[in-house]
């Protein structure tokens, strides 16, 4: 919907990140970090950085914008596109994800095997874990490296270089039992086209990327954007994909708290676990969060309160 | 955001629902009509209404848009709006209201005892059934009459009187075992304060309410438009609950399709199990369908297609 | 199998309960009495009592017992034992029964709905509430007063006058909202013919019936005596069904610590939240330990300590 | 209990077996043959084999009673055993191996990850998938060699030599994403010790053991005899802990059967999927019948079908 609306909060957004960072920031206090990895663990909890990308490149931010930090989860969002992407038109799209992966919230932890099992290794979306996997077992025939694929689209979306960080993989790789047991129990349905370690490899890469979240947040433009990345014009997704993937963050982007996002924030946003929250405002900007503390259901505490804040203040539901 | 939009879409608005009308009809065939109660066993399945209120009052509408039919579950917005109003403040509306309820979609068939069980008693949200028996629950505290409450607040914003089907109430009654199970189960847990038949009476009751999807198209507006009756000018709600009941329609109003709604609809809606969906388009308009055969998920078959077919032909996704 | 044994045993079987006695007593002061009725948490923790009778008369008796205390979930035994006899011939019981009512341990917390749920209103086994709900249903077809049946059955195996204690029997009505839920979930399955209230009253009755640690263990005789009472020599039940019942104690009758109990008992056992355990050894005796404080799984933990130090001193493992 | 019941029967025993083999022979029909690798789906599912091998070593055998076929999860038992064995003391066994997987029947299908999820990674009994990776991950601490060991260990109970089919045990490894997802849930949980690939390399070998139904008799012997094996009098298992083997298998032993077992076969029991099921009768002898077709549990159906008819000719349920 119209982007009049930009002028009328041209002024105060600059105020508003200030002062939602300033009620978030006490927040993070109540959380914990992750602490599977070493990596994760070190991090130094009182890191907080808030960043506004609007539209027209106008950038907001305040604190820790130009730390990089692993993207983990929100790569998620990343793997999607670009699957969409080269999957091409909306009815292969159909026939190719959505009979693997499901587009419903999991009301349960993001790395449940119960309804996996339950569901007969059709995973609930492609936000939580299980569905992720399914999504990089598609890029592995898609691409012919989903790793750099996936940089190089990022790369133009941020506007700057991104890498991995290769200890961080490693690091995961070496704690992913559970995420192995998913595969395992999906290959078990036929529903994984690849071999276990591939897909793995894959999935914990993209989990590595280095970010910061001024970063993130010119790339999440292209959502807000009817799907063109507003830097150069490229349609990165047809208009109708794009909301379609920010229904999906919506209703799945923040695993069991995707109802209470939806409630007190009001955006499409997906969380990692490093502490960081990417949310997409539709003809607005692109926003990041990041602290590290997390709440118990897996998302950055004071990410949360500082992107409620914010939306309040901004008036940036889309409800 | 800002109204401007509406003009645009002015004089597309008729032909929109004639186009979703004819593309959503034959779907019917597909489904099924609930059968549970004789009442909406003998319906005829080929009833198809569809009505778009705006705003400022315009009525595009095609069909059965004035035969009136239980409105179900749709009943479980209404039962939500009236506690809201009467608890009044928001800090009161958390206290009294999200302790005892979730916010989260439930991932499960709509009347599941399953995740009741596993979560103590707590509903996942107010929109299934077991949240929709704590806020009556809640409404039997601060209502002298829940019910009649409930008919003044309808009729109020559908502008038309509005009466309960009792022979519907009473055999709801008859097959209310498993919603009998839920309120014991919530009683086992205290989390219910009046006496189970007291609930379930209330319950039953506003199932039963006859609407038209003209009606209910109406009486959706005041979502659309920050809570306010765009009819008299009243404020129902205040905009900010407005706008959290709408995230909680969009994540929990279509019982475990809400993210194939979010995603193909990308409207707040609500369905309800005699065919009806309910849904606000923010700034734009209420909007009904009625079809009585049901998909597999518990909402109408048809229904979801025109609203989908609606809301792309209209660009009314939130996203 | 032969009566030979018993002679091997006899001198030692006062000087083994006393030991047993010894070596349990301790172990009451680590659970906990139940406390969801008055009737039970009022009950003095330090009670024990143990009884063996043998299939001969004789009575080896430890502690107290001679207090009456409420059977409660041994009541299963004694129900499914009447329905047995008044459907008559195993065809019959396995049509009526068998197709209602499973045979397997829940491995889930005895009182349950998640797997009612998933196996659509069919209880595991008739030693669960939910399951015994079912057999009190079909003893209300059977008999014109079920309670009546079952006091006359079991005063005429214990030798002695039996009563229900009313105010448990109203107590547990009051606080019988989870059964309630079970019951309602059931007739939702149209696994129940009678109604809730029928068929809770009768089960909130049996539950009630007062009896002492040494009547107990008399009335196991018949079980561990081919069936038949050996007080008068009657045939209870066929051989063939005597064994079943037994088999089903030994795999379903102590809740989720069935596994544990065949493992370090080896006899069929049933307890009841009044910190009784039932047993039967089979051409041995009928034997009752009764002390009040529970474990974790429900059943009585110096009860448990008792058996497995008995059972291992007698050489009574069936296996 | 007394040997001096063998007499009793000692004519009978061939004759019952014979008549056990014709009423249950014809049950296979109704049953399928395991059909997930080759080597199982292209067996002849008319063969039948029932062998009841005495404490004194008299065989009555009846049909394909020596052709060997893979134990599969009847392996189970064996490396439950020789885990006891090589731990030792009752208390060392409880420290090691009762901490890391319980006893307790699963009432889930035998190969669930939702049970083992949601106890977070100990696995309800060692007769269950999950349960023998545990057990194998022990064996690989307390032997150089566990399928060595184990094969030293059958080759002495059965008399004779005994060897894997490495074909199987190859297809096995092809098949095991589920197994995979299993030991590397439990993993997760911190519940193995080795590597998944080292424990189910172990796994796969013990189930491709081919055995014959008179040697899988004969091997059980040593269970019904206080763990004595009667052949050359070894004490392969205290007699205590032997009665706990058969506990365990009489309550896990035949999957979500066991209830159903103990109920109309009345003895300890393991089945495997090849259509094996051994038992164990005590003071009697040893029992295997072989039907490859399987009943909705997994179990041989016409396998149960002759236990159950062999056990009430023979009067040998242990209750």
């Amino acid at each position: 919907m119209g982007g009049c609306l930009s002028k009328h909060f041209e002024m105060d957004i600059s105020q508003a990140i200030a002062e939602a960072a300033e009620a978030a920031r006490p927040a993070a206090a109540r959380g914990r970090v992750a602490d599977y990895i070493d990596q994760l663990a070190n991090v130094d909890p009182t890191r907080f950085g808030l960043a506004v990308v609007e539209l027209d490149g106008t950038e907001h931010v305040i604190g820790d914008i130009d730390t990089p930090f692993p993207i983990q989860s929100m790569s998620k969002v990343f793997a999607l596109v670009l699957a969409m992407q080269r999957i091409g038109d909306e009815g292969a799209v159909h026939r190719e994800i959505w009979e693997r992966v499901g587009r419903e919230p999991s009301g349960d932890p993001f790395n449940s095997l119960v309804q996996l099992e339950y569901e007969c290794g059709i995973p609930r979306n492609p936000m939580i874990n299980a569905g992720a996997l399914v999504i990089d077992d598609l890029l592995i025939e898609h691409c012919t490296d989903p790793v750099a694929s996936m940089l190089e689209m990022v790369r133009e979306l941020a506007g700057e270089d991104i890498d991995l960080d290769m200890s961080i993989a490693a690091a995961e790789d070496e704690s992913s039992h559970r995420n192995r047991a998913m595969a395992n129990l999906m290959a078990s349905f036929d529903n994984l086209e690849n071999g276990v370690d591939e897909v793995l490899n894959v999935y914990n890469s993209q989990c590595s990327m280095m970010m910061t979240a001024r970063q993130i947040a010119r790339s999440m433009r292209f959502l807000a954007y009817d799907g063109i990345d507003p830097s150069g014009g490229r349609q990165v997704l047809s208009a109708s994909l794009a909301k379609r993937v920010m229904a999906i963050m919506l209703t799945c982007g923040t695993y069991d708290a995707a109802g209470e996002f939806a409630f007190s924030v009001g955006l499409p946003c997906k969380s990692g676990v490093a502490g960081g929250i990417m949310a997409a405002a539709p003809d607005h900007s692109g926003i990041c969060v990041w602290s590290p503390p997390l709440d118990e259901a897996g998302n950055s505490l004071a990410g949360r309160v500082a992107l409620h804040d914010l939306t309040d203040r901004l008036e940036l539901s889309i409800f």
